[in-house]
């Protein structure tokens, strides 16, 4: 199913990674081939989704949001799959990741930088989905690096 | 300092998080508006550090990586500054985010899918980093969902 990512992939994918914006021609320029190539292993990678997505990391604090992370530790017989759903239809649940580990879920939250707002949104997950058992509740303050590979 | 955020900037934030590859053209048509205003909004929305970097999302499963969070809990006396410093020059640690809460650093590993290697990875920052008192390890086993805001 999932083609070999090969070396050229991997260089692609580093050079988006540092800057998802760069043009064709700046990445065919930057790996000595053509715009057309580029492009063709672009849409590869995208297809069979090892890209997910290109996308920006804006500073939340200096756009006046509140950015939280919840570790959820769900109960063993709870159905992961229909907590996934039901978070995925809340607006300010931005981030869901399954994990195994310490966390059974790690969710992020994004809102207005309002405290009572806050509470009420972490009230309101930690009320309607059933069967948490624990939840770390960690406010982000700043991103001191972001890189993703 | 910071300009205020308008409209027309969360605009072009909310769709440069959906999709950090729209040329100027693009958004300018989705906005109404002309390219040299749009790419004048982000230089300064680049500039102010709103924007911290445009990148993509990968599916590290797919990449054959394992993608580890740890949620550290430092002992208060900790110069939180150093440690950061320290994890920055780590090229493993990919994600650094000061926190508050639950944790007072969330750091992201990345690497190989090897668990020997893993483990080395994770007991090279306990060992390394002084005044770890607790360390939440996770694993990214699948991404959900992915905005950003």
């Amino acid at each position: 199913m999932t083609r070999r990512i090969d070396d050229v992939d991997m260089k692609i994918l580093r050079l988006l990674s540092e800057n998802a914006r760069y043009t064709y021609k700046e990445l065919a320029e930057k790996l000595g081939t053509t715009r057309q190539r580029v492009s063709r292993r672009m849409d590869k990678l995208e297809k069979s989704g090892v890209i997910i997505k290109y996308t920006l990391i804006p500073d939340l604090n200096k756009l006046n949001h509140v950015h939280v992370i919840l570790g959820l530790t769900l109960r063993p017989t709870v159905d992961l799959d229909e907590v996934v759903e039901q978070l995925k239809s809340i607006d300010y649940v931005k981030i869901i990741e399954k994990t195994l580990g310490s966390h059974s879920l790690v969710i992020h939250l994004v809102g207005p930088n309002d405290m009572a707002l806050t509470e009420k949104m972490i009230r309101s997950i930690a009320k309607e989905i059933q069967g948490i058992d624990k939840m770390d509740i960690t406010f982000v303050t700043e991103i001191c690096k972001f890189e993703v590979i």
